[in-house]
């Protein structure tokens, strides 16, 4: 962030957009300040869109390209030029269904952040919370976590743990998962907006300034 | 359990047996209706041994043979013959550092249970505390688990989480692991000996009786 100038945030999601929600009603009660400058889609129906755009706020379907669970490369240089044109200072996963490889990586170092449904390293990938269940544990949890180009590999910045309950299905658990994600997201990018986190390697720490 | 009898543990320990005296304390406050009928130990001077002899407890060295990291099959045929003449109904490894395989768990099918130092199926293996701190994960925990003959990779009975502090070293981690596991290890055997837990493929569920 420049010049105690407006931290700046691009949200890129492929689906309903309730993290979008959660960021932007923190953003109104003060928790986190921060604007949302731009809110970027491979789906072009996704309700992340809808949601971003009755909340006035600028928003684009960008065509994912060739290839099905990742962005072509040009494809990925025209997220990263869209959000350079929009000035953002971090770059928020927000339920995007592709991977990043290079182009944004490069762009944003360090400034793309993703929230996972599991306490990671345990369920990286698709239906973390299906695998937390089929595999028996009790408690779960949601990750925000910097994005490397491993899948869900890079450092930790928050987690909370969510138990699991013995009647719960997958969406019982799913719903019970994204309300954590719900609250510790909005709080992470606070704490990034605010230099309160320091990356060491693989570790994160919070500053107590 | 047969018969209303009382249902008695065997314990299994390499170190120092702070796990067994936890189980023993919670037998004493009357939270643990069960009687540790046998401590083995794979290590002569192991302080397990001591404490085990301190209480009064039938308490045994056998030396684990030929190999460093498992006990050899001659061997593993001893421990269980030991702990099928004290007639125990389940067998609780308390920081055991060899791998079973088949004998041991023959014996006793489905009744051999192990606690680790983190939340399975993150951090198998040893120095599972390190390697939660190396991977700056911001919360660990402990796990208590059937032994299958896979590492760590059986199904899980209790768990709970413990959070990483960012001053923590490994040993202040693994304190407050420790204490974690003493709290819900005695629990979780105690629920094991009222018939409370209801294993279900890789899950396990609490009835309500």
């Amino acid at each position: 962030m420049s010049n105690g100038e407006t931290f700046r945030i691009g949200v890129l999601g492929s689906g309903n957009g309730s993290n979008l929600i959660a960021i932007t009603e923190a953003i109104e009660r003060g928790e986190l300040s921060a604007e949302i400058a731009l809110v970027l889609s491979d789906v072009k129906e996704a309700e992340i869109l809808q949601h971003a755009k009755r909340r006035g706020l600028m928003a684009c379907y960008i065509a994912p390209g060739k290839y099905r669970t990742k962005l072509d490369e040009e494809t990925e240089k025209s997220y990263s030029c869209a959000l350079q044109q929009a000035d953002v200072d971090l770059v928020v996963l927000a339920g995007f269904m592709r991977i990043l490889k290079d182009e944004l990586l490069k762009s944003f170092p360090g400034k793309v952040i993703n929230i996972h449904p599991s306490l990671l390293p345990s369920f990286p990938g698709v239906g973390a919370w299906k695998q937390a269940l089929d595999h028996g544990v009790k408690f779960t949890g949601a990750t925000v976590h910097f994005v490397d180009q491993g899948i869900d590999s890079g450092a930790i910045i928050a987690q909370e743990p969510v138990p699991l309950l013995d009647g719960d299905t997958p969406e019982s658990l799913l719903d019970r998962i994204q309300q954590t994600e719900h609250r510790i997201y909005p709080k992470a990018i606070a704490d990034i907006a605010e230099g309160r986190i320091i990356s060491k390697g693989h570790r994160t720490f919070r500053s107590t300034k």
